[in-house]
């Protein structure tokens, strides 16, 4: 519950960005990247990306700059995406949907296996090439071979006794969309996504810009 | 585009969550609330609670706990949430609806006026009670009067067009939910939205998580 304390979040939120533009240039045949081209994508510090890419554990070259394929190689290990990460989603309303529609999950080796709803006109439903499953069937489903990752995109009122169910059966890593902070055992890893953490982001540097912009008028 | 460095990211990141609780405790008729409380709540350390708090200016009331209303306020402030901020939203596909049924926003004061696509089988469609306009009409509904922030929930590939137009009619704050990169000018924020980061998260507590357990083993 606690161990987020030592962790550098802003530079472990990055990791998929920069995953992303390597991957994206690792397909168009380039082999070196260098760490202000980085920076110039990811709009943040030269010794920032530094640091980050420092924390994979990768040696620095900074005159040849990185090597692309080992850079992935790196970040890859950093997070535990050597192998696949069987995940399941519950909830396949338009949030879920959003989700099994993006794209780098496959690339980064989260795999969303299996989908759950409770609601009757969802259930049966195929979307992005899963067939959605009645939630009462998971425990079937799951076969005592828990996922590696459950994602919660039901509704706050509905997520704790969901996360309730998905502990019992095992598993120990939930990603949860909703708005609520749920009570799992010490055991079990939660991380809740707040979507407007971004926004809060932006309203912040959005008030840093007006002042800036008062003071110079 | 550099502002980013001196931010606390993560605990800016925090404060919609944080709101979202003392609105909740507010509505259900409380007036204080300790650092405890909301360390508990926030699954993070008392400390970081502390500092948190302390960033929007309040000063501590350690024994008797925080007032809630005056906290709320502080943190609206700090956010620049104290008026209504308007917004429209570019893409209402399923990320796009999401966020339109995303209740904290209009708690949070976001509220999005408009909604646009340009596809024909959105055109015309209500969703929360706003109808999905043609993005091709984007500058008659401004009526040259564009709104604080624009979200982008389009493809990749049609975002940096969309960006574009949006600078086009004066629009200065982006929250960009594409997985690009987006070009703008020095003068316009953009905040993109990485949903993989919370994945990422998740993934180095999760290999945290098992090195521990295979320590002990």
């Amino acid at each position: 519950m606690r161990q987020n304390k030592l962790l550098n979040i802003p530079a472990i939120r990055r990791m998929p960005t920069y995953l992303h533009k390597l991957l994206k240039m690792q397909a168009e045949g380039k082999t070196s990247v260098s760490s202000t081209e980085l920076a110039e994508y990811m709009k943040i510090e030269l010794i920032v990306v530094r640091k980050d890419i420092s924390l994979t554990g990768i040696s620095g070259q900074r005159r040849v700059g990185y090597d692309i394929n080992e850079l992935i190689k790196y970040i890859k290990n950093y997070l535990g995406w050597e192998q696949t990460i069987p995940a399941v989603l519950i909830g396949a309303g338009s949030l879920g949907t959003a989700l099994l529609g993006y794209n780098d999950f496959e690339l980064y080796g989260f795999h969303i296996e299996q989908v759950f709803d409770s609601s009757a006109d969802k259930i049966g439903q195929c979307l992005y090439g899963r067939t959605v499953r009645d939630i009462d069937t998971m425990a079937e489903c799951f076969a005592g071979n828990p996922p590696e990752i459950a994602v919660i995109c039901v509704s706050n009122t509905a997520a704790q006794s969901v996360a309730d169910r998905l502990v019992e059966l095992g598993v120990k890593y939930i990603w949860n969309f909703a708005n609520v902070s749920l009570k799992v055992p010490p055991d079990v890893v939660v991380q809740r996504e707040v979507i407007a953490g971004g926004l809060a982001m932006l309203s912040v540097r959005r008030k840093q810009s007006r002042a800036k912009k008062n003071k110079t008028e």
